[in-house]
């Protein structure tokens, strides 16, 4: 019996797809990389399921790719010749919502915005929200400790992972963490698998935190800048001030042109930038009459605050669309340093002279308050690479940031595409010490060989 | 040369102490736990320091105990016969303090409260405030994850550390995360050594997040109540509403009768539990007045709302006194269970029968909103080791913890104490994979043996 048969006669039927064709599909994230050619995707619609897999792939000796909505931006996801891919899509379950204890039990594959909403149901909230939350799962945020647009207030994945339930590459069961809002037995297990991309176990179910939902819905408003450095300075003096936006973008020139050109929102020649902020406190609008006076300030020569619901969400709308409309204009190359917030101005420079210096278009948006920046490289459809010039912008791109201080990723994680830069930033040390890691749980190195470390 | 005598070769003059009267006061923690005879201590100034000590130890097997301020409650900063004792609180540096980036980095033997001042001077704060912050050190609040009154509102110390300077086992420097608000390159290592106590590398520098200072001082509240049950609905009512308190605690009968015998505070007969909270919100007397509604509309006959900063001192100070009230009435084991929020009030009626059963006095306070609670059990002074019945008693706490979905220590730590209790909580794959880890890092098993793990 081929070892494929093995493990189709020890799944339910209807678990392995097989059709090369199919399997492609599985076999990508939302980057350009091209797969190579997997052996077989699983659907797994049970922990059974995924520990059935782990072993079946422990005694074969082949590598197994987790995935959840497939909506990464760096590879983590891209399956490998003769792998199988392992999605945890069709775990669906809200085994659990505790509005006393403010914590859910989900399976990985529930979809971000879902989990949101039931928690809205009880006036709570998951505070995480990556831009794909309507597609992207709990799994795939968990594995690449995403961020988002609130985290700027309520802080990243990992701020509200508070325990796990992992299956080890060998079909073993770890349990990490706990239901408590605090706890230190032992070494901290759910902070080291959240963000391991996968490659030290597979997540069948999580213990999260949710927060009170805000009363009322978010103030809102969106300021013209005239320079970066003023849109800069903007920021630094709303999060120095203490207004605590739970939301704080910035939009560079290219991307509003980007967006215009789509959509046409009147953009005026001088515009070089746009911050949009919110506020979900209980005293938001005076909170949001602050931070128009401070871009005022700062030079802004005009500040819209929202009125309705409906400016509000045209408002955010504008951020929203930044990511498609730059795909009109091509191939997108998403990358994601994060710097000391202080330097934020000097990284957007840093990033546009890098678009001049190499001829390459780059259109940024920024989580302005964290100091996370999403430059994308933009370049012709059609090619399965990049090309090199825009490889050149972005390792100047990259150089930079670690000189500012700053990180190679914010949020979307190293998957395969950081992975050439890791070891600037994390030393020869570092790096031993997490391959030693990578051991411990995954002594044969079956789990997404090559992924994060 | 003895080995010993090549480590004061290799140190600067005076780092070495070898008086085994002056070595024994360095070699315990704030337990009644007995240490062993160690070889010497050292008191390191620098990271070189801390570099010399380790190779020397790692090259004659030496047990290294790191220590800062001494102030544990779990006994991870016991030495036992043999050790080095390494000490940290001679390394005192504030290295840098950024306001713009609202972070600082600074040695291991920092003040914790002194931190705090020093972020002040710039409307900042370091929000970790463990009840010994005037004597504990960042250093040793890394160590063990160390929590707070503050932290229902800001989270534990690793919710605070962005970065870490490590020196390992084998004396190599290990930089771990950043000194961005976001990061995701590589494992955690940095949320990882964050409650190793210890047992994976000494710490000699941390990168801290900084917290804007709320621009007024909190407001606050004190409220009676007859029954446990009700002030733990009143809990429950606060944090349901959205409160958002700063500080929430809540002292039992035995506690409030310990500060009584000590302080005269005009103690009750019907007074069974005394719920302390502030806000620190801008509006924060708006929503002291919902907390006390909410306290009124559980049960409570009481409540005082303090109309001035001379008033919250003394009503914090009820708080602050608990620990040294008890210690009046004899030694004390000083235990951390935390529970889910929702079942708080039948952890604390655990206690109370717990108590009763084996005839033992234990006193009790909660951070209540997050359902940590620190049962204090009650023994004669003079006993090196407490009472069969006090462990009895203990041991029925830690179950029924468990039992409710909780922890075993919620901010003290494991240490030696905690021990025996340990694979109850995280199980056999759990504890194969922290040793493993602990190889990873320290394969001599030279850092903090026993303690931890």
């Amino acid at each position: 019996m081929r070892p494929l048969d093995a493990l189709v006669n020890a799944l339910p039927e209807g678990r392995v797809l097989t059709d090369p064709d199919v399997i492609d599909s599985y076999a990508r994230d939302r980057t350009f990389l091209e797969p190579g050619k997997p052996l077989a995707a699983v659907l797994a619609t049970s922990r059974d399921d995924v520990v059935t897999t782990l072993k079946w792939a422990t005694e074969h000796r082949v590598p197994v790719v987790p995935r959840g909505g497939g909506t990464g931006l760096a590879g983590a996801a891209t399956a490998g010749d003769g792998a199988v891919i392992l999605s945890l899509a069709r775990m669906t379950a809200i085994r659990e919502l505790s509005p006393a204890d403010e914590i859910a039990v989900v399976e990985p594959g529930v979809i971000t915005a879902d989990l949101d909403r039931a928690a809205r149901e009880h006036g709570l909230m998951y505070a995480p929200d990556p831009s794909s939350y309507e597609i992207s799962t709990i799994g795939g945020n968990l594995a690449t400790n995403a961020g988002g647009l609130r985290c700027v207030k309520y802080g990243v994945t990992r701020d509200s992972a508070l325990g796990l339930e992992v299956v080890l590459a060998d079909g073993r069961i770890l349990q990490t963490g706990r239901r408590t809002m605090k706890g230190v037995t032992g070494y901290d297990l759910t902070g080291l698998f959240v963000g391991s991309e996968g490659t030290l176990g597979v997540i069948t179910a999580a213990t999260v935190r949710l927060r009170r939902a805000p009363a009322a819905p978010p103030a809102t408003f969106a300021a013209e800048f005239g320079s970066l450095r003023e849109a800069g300075a903007a920021v630094s003096a709303i999060m120095a001030a203490g207004c605590q936006p739970s939301l704080m973008e910035l939009l560079d020139r290219a991307t509003l042109e980007a967006i215009d050109d789509w959509r046409n929102i009147g953009l005026e020649p001088g515009t070089m930038a746009m911050l949009i902020g919110q506020s979900d406190a209980s005293d938001g609008e005076a909170v949001v009459k602050r931070m128009e006076q401070l871009c005022v300030d700062n030079g802004s020569p005009f500040v819209a605050v929202s009125s309705s619901p409906q400016e509000t969400e045209e408002l955010i709308g504008l951020r929203r669309m930044a990511y498609d409309a730059k795909e009109r204009l091509g191939a997108c190359l998403v990358e994601d340093v994060c710097v000391p917030r202080s330097v934020l101005p000097d990284m957007i420079m840093a990033i546009e002279a890098a678009a001049v210096r190499h001829g390459v278009k780059i259109a940024t948006v920024a989580h302005a308050g964290d100091g996370n920046l999403h430059p994308v490289f933009i370049f012709e459809h059609g090619t399965a690479e990049p090309p090199p010039e825009v490889w050149a912008a972005a390792d100047d791109v990259f150089t930079h940031a670690l000189q500012l201080g700053g990180t190679l990723t914010g949020e979307h994680g190293v998957g395969l595409l950081k992975r050439r830069w890791l070891a600037l930033e994390t030393g020869p040390v570092a790096q031993e010490m997490q391959q030693g890691i990578k051991a411990v749980f995954d002594p044969l190195g079956l789990l997404n060989p090559g992924k994060a470390i």
